[in-house]
């Protein structure tokens, strides 16, 4: 697997940036939670004046061998026509991509259908799906490394173009099935409580998915990047070099829901410092999200009961961050607004 | 005082807004929120594509005549000095308004200095500032009823420009304290409970406040309009007549934080159909703001611990409105998305 030296924060600029931050005109830490997202911005660009230009959203699709076994709500062939869906505009990510600015990046990592000739979609195919996990490792060590380069790339070449905030989103069906795993895994969580619906699984669905995923859990294997390979999907395996290479280049990255929770978990496992450049943006439906969470104790900006996937809970967080980026480049001080300071 | 005419959303269309809702491409309900919110603006404005077009927000000042007893840790005089500095761009609400949008109208209806020749304050002046409530009645009942009356006019002339969301914010030091002792006799919520730092005051400020705002409330007159006569701000009662008279013409209005909470259960006191209108944008730091909330079943969008008023908490929300009105027009259906139909 490529390297990544990936360095914590520099914490020399933050009595800076906190004096600028109070001396803002107004009651001292009253913006909040955009007061905190102030300073991690600032502290991952080393700046008392952050910017979020460029921002691209990269939307990693891939296919998983586990969906044969009947854990998901939505048939296999959801991943290509929502990939295919996606370059048309018409799908949930597109219209927050709209919204916000965000450049969109539609990626085929490992989806089992040819979509070579589809205009809009970065061909990056390293198979079509995944093997399935209940009887084999997931992919090879090679296609793992490839994986992990293939996330590594895309990050550069947004940063060639000037991005400095990323978010990450999956199309993959069945892929909360890995991520239930590692969070058993890397969480130390009992396996029942890592499991929820995915798209729609009625409650005898989900003991089928949990008695699947007992069975598939005992394969483990005990390094870290072994589990990776033997459970995780080719869209999640690149969402992981796509963090650690962004953390990697001091580069913000926005974490959407359940499956990329597990992702940034996964990454943070590899290199934690990585941590530092990661803002945890929403609290998905998913049932043990919130546990996932806790694991790297990080604080969601919504909790908006979505499930969609897509990267769509990290997009709907982005005013937000937008919002604290704005008061320290926006926001006038006490004195040049001419206010008594009143704290 | 004027009379509104306040009927609750028609709920005929409700099916068909569902209907839209779940033939989106998209696992049934995997909008969370952001399909309530979609539902609700579709009965708000009665259509299946909504919109928010020409956002505008009231930015109302008043000052106290309770600020005299020190119940607040800023000096009256900030009122006035903030409203200068919001015509100049410089304030918290400016940035959120530029970022989401929304034209800005900052009205003077009550502040303690003359604001009348500062370009890009609008004049609604009815006294400078309200009486102290410790002893007497914050204002006459003529008072009181102009004041309403500037607030719905405010809509009128929002309404004129094509505006289809409201938010209103306020600036008016003191004013947690009629706020408090609102919720206190709305909800029947023990006062030491409705009582906050405000901007900031530590514990010894708390204290005092209470014990001030505890002797005020035993003068409490008993019809609603008179409490909110007695106690209220001019900015106040201001905002509760827009939110009326938003009510009355359909409009949907995006509520802030502690004080805007207060006058949005004011409001919904005197014509409880005005809450079908309201959108409760943010819950804020101020202690017993979720209790206020409680008290009309408001899920709040946000949870971000501001406190800073203005309003900003409900500007903060827009872009998650934006995003569900932007589901409605502009996410496909399963059939034109050509996708399988899984649920």
């Amino acid at each position: 697997m490529k390297t990544f030296h990936i360095q914590p924060v520099g914490r020399t600029m933050q009595a800076d940036i906190q004096d600028k931050i109070d001396n803002l005109n107004k009651p001292k830490g009253s913006l909040g939670r955009l007061e905190e997202i102030a300073m991690q911005v600032c502290l991952v660009q080393q700046t008392l004046s952050p910017s979020l230009a460029h921002p691209c959203h990269l939307l990693l699709g891939g296919d998983h061998g586990i969906e044969r076994e009947g854990v998901s709500i939505s048939p296999r062939e959801v991943t290509w026509q929502q990939m295919v869906n996606f370059t048309r505009g018409g799908g949930g990510v597109n219209m927050f991509c709209r919204q916000h600015g965000f450049k969109l990046r539609i990626v085929d990592v490992g989806v089992d259908h040819d979509l070579s000739s589809v205009p809009g979609i970065t061909d990056r195919k390293i198979a079509r799906g995944t093997r399935n996990f209940l009887y084999k490792p997931a992919m090879t060590d090679q296609q793992f490394c490839r994986a992990i380069s293939i996330g590594s790339d895309l990050v550069d070449e947004c940063l060639s173009e000037g991005c400095r905030v990323l978010s990450i989103g999956e199309m993959g069906i069945a892929n909360t099935s890995p991520s239930s795993i590692w969070m058993h895994l890397f969480g130390g969580i009992p396996l029942a409580e890592c499991i929820g619906a995915g798209s729609g699984l009625a409650d005898e669905g989900i003991r089928h998915k949990y008695d699947i995923l007992m069975r598939a859990a005992q394969q483990s294997p005990r390094e870290t990047t072994d589990i990776l390979a033997y459970y995780g999907g080719f869209e999640m395996v690149a969402a992981i070099g796509a963090m650690l290479r962004a953390a990697e280049q001091r580069l913000l990255v926005l974490v959407d829901g359940f499956i990329m929770t597990a992702c940034a978990i996964a990454a943070i496992r590899l290199h934690p410092a990585a941590q530092d450049y990661m803002l945890f943006a929403h609290q998905g439906d998913e049932a043990g999200h919130r546990r996932m969470l806790d694991i790297v104790g990080a604080k969601p900006l919504l909790s908006l009961g979505l499930r969609l996937g897509e990267g769509t809970g990290a997009l709907c967080a982005f005013p937000i961050v937008d919002s604290a980026v704005r008061m320290m480049n926006e926001m006038n001080n006490f004195q040049s607004a001419k206010i008594t300071k009143y704290f």
